[in-house]
């Protein structure tokens, strides 16, 4: 074999224990296995780009798969849709060179977290954004997001449990829209450590609700204590929403030339 | 007692068999009649603006509740909510007079019809909206919803079942929405047959998808015949969004001169 076969994934995560599999819990990781059982002869090798913790969704999550297999990329996804529950969904299929690596050679990640800002929630946005009552000024929010903007030492914005070499990463834009009482704040980066949007998103909207003042994410940055940062916002608000690669890996990729 | 209560209240409608109470399944207004249990000494009756069917959704359904109960209007929606499942939610309670009643009093009523329109479907559009993956012409289906606005008898875009002494009704207004692949078809009217909203959706996808033509309402409108119109559409797509009151009524009224 000597190419690798790119699935490019949606999921509403609400029902799953995140992405990566695990033997007694339902995991998007482990869907996709069961599909594969079905779809590929002998061993199967996944490897997904983002482990996303339970609860979290995918708009574009990217995985590789190595296996033999008799189906034609052209009906592989509807192969694997009609394997898969109704709540993940294979997007995109393409045949890519046997060197592509989901996760080592992703050039720029985006995420998406939606907040609810009403005196009521609706049930229509239960399941993929977070409820937060109380008011926020989305200005002072947008203020303090063009100081996370460039390249920083993020590891007040880590979980502990992060096995990352390095906490220095590259915020490209953070950028925050509003739509009626919805407010969705879409943050791109090189990569990103273990919880690090859904901190800045709870330290966003302390600063938002008036508990932090805007100016403080330089403070936090120059403190390196997760301490100092705000609480890690709910996983459900959550959606991994596109991964860009270097050129040569087609689909997600713009053609533009690649950030390193 | 000389008032009624009046709730406006938003559900997910997907785990409910519709609005009206049955014995053995699980209704919208069998949730209320449980949280009302709770919160009502003695008797309560319970009367909704709308009977929506089973998987319809809604963002403002109004109920009118006869009942005693020793807690305050002003903390009746929280009391409701703490006893309501989280797909049911109680936006806002107001005491109305005791004549008020929600159906008959009702001069305008705004439906939301969701069609996700694009190649492959997103897990997170599945609970509000139908998925529909061939290309729709969306301007024609502007021009063709045009030809509903007014007074007809619209006897072909109700189904079986309905009760309905006449089949005239007043469509006030009928725009279609683009935002990315999701359309979203608003409905205004005086009132609605069984079905209506669904079978004029049902009828603009098969105009938008080309098989049928962009003129042919004021056809199906002067057939009487309910097999010129196209098929129901599905419930999951459709929202009741809210209902206009006389004046006097407070809440969702907006204080122009009543419509008769």
């Amino acid at each position: 074999m000597e190419e690798r076969i790119k699935l490019t994934i949606a999921y509403d995560g609400t029902n799953y224990c995140g992405w990566q599999r695990q033997n007694n819990s339902p995991t998007v990781e482990g869907e996709i296995e069961a599909a594969c059982k079905k779809l590929f002869q002998g061993e199967v090798r996944i490897s997904g780009a983002s482990r996303t913790d339970a609860g979290v969704h995918a708009d574009g999550q990217v995985v590789a798969i190595e296996g033999e297999t008799v189906i034609k990329a052209k009906s592989l996804a509807k192969a694997f849709n009609s394997y898969l529950p109704l709540d993940i969904v294979v997007q995109e299929v393409e045949m890519v060179p046997y060197s592509f690596h989901p996760r080592f050679d992703a050039v720029e990640k985006t995420y998406v977290y939606r907040i609810y800002n009403a005196n009521v929630c609706m049930p229509r946005y239960n399941r993929f954004s977070y409820y937060f009552r109380h008011p926020l000024d989305v200005e002072k929010m947008r203020r303090a997001a063009a100081d996370l903007i460039g390249e920083h030492d993020f590891a007040p914005f880590c979980s502990a449990g992060s096995a990352a070499r390095t906490t220095v990463r590259r915020i490209i834009s953070c950028d925050i829209e509003t739509r009626e009482n919805m407010i969705e704040i879409s943050i791109t980066g090189n990569a990103f450590l273990y919880n690090m949007v859904r901190i800045i998103v709870g330290t966003l909207i302390q600063i938002g609700n008036g508990r932090r003042a805007e100016t403080d994410f330089p403070r936090i940055l120059a403190s390196g204590d997760r301490k100092q940062a705000g609480p890690t916002a709910p996983a459900k608000g959550l959606t991994l929403k596109s991964i860009k690669y270097k050129p040569g890996h087609h689909g997600l990729y713009d053609g533009a030339p690649a950030r390193s």
